[in-house]
């Protein structure tokens, strides 16, 4: 390992670090703190390397960027995250300590709308619960198979129509779905139908995509009241956020069939999913991956390895969240 | 049960005859030999019912109308099928004895579409391997996820441009992805690529989607060299017929990962599907399903029914094979 490199202190590392680490080995030191039990101040001792040294680090949402850790490194110019969000990192201690802070930039659009059409024609068409069903049997029966719904004239309520939202409603329409929306206000360059109430929309749908972003008034904004209005043979896909619906409530009525299914990419309490929704048939659990693919992780990667070379080289970053 | 009504004999029900039954009770005596261990004449002198009493046959494809069934019941005028398909029915010798023939008509181009297009999200995203991580962890743990990879982008050859084809493209595009085609020969009014050469179509193709009809020249129109062309990164979706496939090679190319993964809804050897499939996480399978859903066996009922009206009123049938 060359000594003259810079050190960058791998915070949390990016779900794709395996690759990431030896392509960009040869201009960077890399100090990896999570495969490591030590704490920072005594991981740095035993790999001989004084906080002073360290001006960058590079994390992900899970691990915590805390006052802690920013007050221990003294010469921190910048921390790179491989995430979209920032919940993670006390922006305002990098602020008051002039540190400045990439994101990985927007999400790839595309790639949660493809999810969310994907868990819509999974959970009407039974395409898990088929395979699981042939995987059992390792064989088919005619008779005893979960039968579907058609995709094609089903009217679609989005929750929330914003870039995401619009993707999906592009890519249903190629199925003939009918599209409606519910927005805080009506698009003026929207044609679909516009429905102030969220009630109004379910009870007016035969599925309801939730793409909105998680605010305090869109908090629980899939109650017991829109499932109900939704009704027995209604499905929700949620790409959102857990919080977007009243999680008890669904799984209640998903249990009790008050709803007819649900295609859950996020959760309330995550990484828990509620155990009850284990056993149901109707129900299509997706790990909080609508943005996760091969091509979105490689990109993010690119990004973070040009943020490190732009601060290295005392250039503007290329996604600042901080950058002054 | 009113004993003027003309006797229905069921031999192999529908799938939704609980539902069709009692509806038309009332019009029909249905006599439903499936239900019972008997062979067919000791079945109907159980019921006290002649054989010549016999006008119409309700069936099904898993249950076979041979020329003995045919000649034991000499007043027989129809077989009603809710297939597509009549491989189940011994059509020369209804010809011989002027029995007329009905099918379900044509089945749900768009059904079979969206399921296509299912499959493909299911594998390339890993739906269901991500579901089924899901259940058995009752969480989910970000650093060990089966990682997908992008639609948008995909380079999809579609085998067999015919009207399903053609579905499947449309929804396709909308996901941006590019569509190349290998049909029995280039269509005038297409646009997409044209390849006269399924292992240049494979090798041009990020997915292969099957669609094309079981024909001598179509038998293992998919085999190893055609796999190999379409590489470690490439997806086949197979929603035609089984032996469209290899499916030995195939089991072994996705086996020996010469192939990135398959969402299978035909199989060679129906309804076994092949047991090596069964542990392996980048394969979806589903039970022959494509034309599947509730909409279209309440469609195909309608039909049965209409053209069981139809034959009793003396009238054309509705979906005619054979109606002289």
């Amino acid at each position: 390992m060359a000594q003259n490199l810079p050190y960058v202190l791998v915070l949390g590392p990016p779900l794709t670090y395996s690759e990431f680490q030896p392509r960009y080995s040869s201009s960077y030191n890399f100090l990896n703190l999570s495969s490591s039990p030590l704490p920072l101040l005594q991981f740095l001792a035993a790999h001989r390397v004084h906080p002073s040294s360290i001006r960058a680090i590079l994390c992900n949402p899970l691990q915590r960027v805390t006052a802690d850790v920013l007050r221990s490194l003294p010469s921190l110019g910048v921390v790179i995250t491989t995430s979209v969000g920032t919940d993670h990192i006390d922006l305002s201690e990098c602020r008051r300590r002039g540190i400045r802070v990439a994101t990985a930039g927007g999400l790839s659009t595309e790639d949660v709308a493809d999810l969310a059409v994907g868990l819509l024609i999974d959970v009407l068409r039974r395409i898990s619960a088929s395979d699981r069903c042939v995987r059992k049997l390792i064989r088919f029966e005619f008779l005893n198979l979960p039968l579907g719904s058609q995709v094609g004239g089903k009217r679609v309520g989005i929750v929330g129509l914003g870039k995401i939202g619009m993707e999906v409603a592009k890519r249903l329409e190629a199925f003939g779905c009918k599209i409606l929306y519910h927005s805080r206000s009506k698009k003026p360059s929207v044609s679909y139908p516009f429905y102030s109430s969220i009630v109004e929309l379910a009870a007016s749908s035969d599925v309801l995509v939730v793409c909105c972003a998680l605010t305090e008034e869109s908090h629980h904004i899939i109650d017991r009241k829109v499932m109900l209005a939704l009704g027995k043979d209604g499905v929700i896909v949620n790409i959102g956020r857990g919080a977007l619906i009243d999680e008890k409530e669904l799984v209640q009525c998903l249990v009790e069939k008050e709803i007819g299914g649900a295609g859950l990419d996020v959760f309330e309490n995550e990484p828990h999913v509620p155990k009850e929704l284990i056993s149901l048939d109707n129900v299509v659990l997706s790990p909080h991956a609508a943005s996760m693919t091969l091509e979105s992780f490689n990109h993010t990667m690119e990004i973070a390895a040009g943020n490190l070379e732009a601060f290295f080289s005392n250039k503007p970053l290329l996604t600042p969240l901080l950058d002054d």
